[in-house]
């Protein structure tokens, strides 16, 4: 994989819509943890197996999004995860959603900033370990 | 309490419902297992306490349950436990939602039998201690 | 398809597991309603478009359920959707989600059998199409 | 009600909570918008009736939320609603989440800054009437 770009697939079922006839916005998150879990096992990580061997987990610290248009029922989204910035004990993360369909050119429902911290298993922020960061991080060459 | 019937109110927010307009079938059931939480509590037992001290969780085992009509947005709902069996290491529960408005009668929109098991924190089926059978079960003389 | 018999993958994450270490029990429920969806839309039939252009929408009536074993995170579980009897405004369908992995045999979690019946868009009991029923019914010679 | 501040108590049940053993970070979104929609209708308007008889319903445009502990099964929380800004078409709230505990001070969970927007039933924007936003108002002389 390009560890600087990935993206996964959500479809939309009636768990995710509510009576305003849309997705809930809350939900929106749950689709975008499954992209962040599935770039972490991408580059080799089950979060199982963080916390089970090394006691490690990632948690959200903080999040900026936009809702910028509503997904539908039965809807096809793609959720994309962009690493933007590591820090110590942090990553910082550019996601979105977006929805394509025959009829309709891509549009971007949702744009999001999320900031996940490295936690031991009682909760206390830890340093990323190098080998995955060298896993998650795009090589010099290829970062913009 | 009278422990051989309990009620607990739920209202119905938007991330309860559904494309549909209704509420998503699969929110009952957090309902129910709400009500089963403070028919607990009310007898003196949280489950964070059962599991810390005594390594005990109760698991839904199975469950039969009827949906005969739907809540709406805003509904206030009122959900019932009553103890229906006790066994060794199991008890049906008969739990029921119903609505309440200033315009209708009590309508009945689901009924349910529950069993829930008694586990240990490795899943596995143990015996229900006594204090808490004694303190779930309505004395002899108030069952029906 | 072989309508008589379909089964659709689900992933599980984060957002349905709960604090017992486990997937909280109503998450299978939605695991259950994704699988029918996609076997409706495996025959050609998309909700949203049963809805808008035929006023049709099929909602769960009872269920019952059997929890025989509990799914965790990361696990990738398989749900089944089999037919089991047709009648004039109802399905009865029978649904079972299992877990394979490497290092065990296929295991039976949850054993299910959930009437879905034909609702009209104001929540009204409907024939179920021809059309519809034809397309989800296995052919006489394929049927067991 | 003093409009300019409004709580509302949230109880964490097994549905909210996650594998980790702590609240699963998109419920706390849900428990924001239990708080809003309480504190809408507490100034007089209930959802569905704006819905219904004025084909306006307010939703999230953008979020900023800091996750700065993690709640726990069993915990009482308490979510705040603060109209912080009142623009033409959206209101600008902050929220927070905090748990109190016997044994523990006030401890601040959630901090977030909600900016929802006015829309009409086809997801239009459209100004707030001024009757809600009289009601949500804060009198001047209370303002700070």
């Amino acid at each position: 994989m390009n560890p600087g770009h990935f993206s996964w697939p959500a479809r939309v079922y009636y768990e995710n819509t509510d009576a305003g006839g849309v997705v809930y916005h809350a939900e929106y998150l749950k689709f975008m943890e499954r992209a962040r879990t599935e770039w972490l096992r991408a580059a080799g990580f089950e979060q199982t197996a963080l916390l089970a061997e090394r006691n490690l987990l990632f948690a959200v610290a903080n999040m900026e999004i936009e809702f910028l248009a509503s997904a539908r029922l039965d809807d096809l989204l793609n959720v994309s995860v962009i690493l933007e910035q590591t820090k110590r004990v942090s990553l910082t993360l550019v996601q979105t959603i977006t929805r394509s369909t025959r009829e309709q050119p891509e549009t971007l429902l949702i744009r999001a900033r999320v900031r996940i911290a490295m936690l031991s298993r009682d909760f206390k922020p830890v340093r990323i370990p190098m080998d995955l960061l060298n896993r998650l991080q795009p090589p010099l060459d290829e970062q913009p």
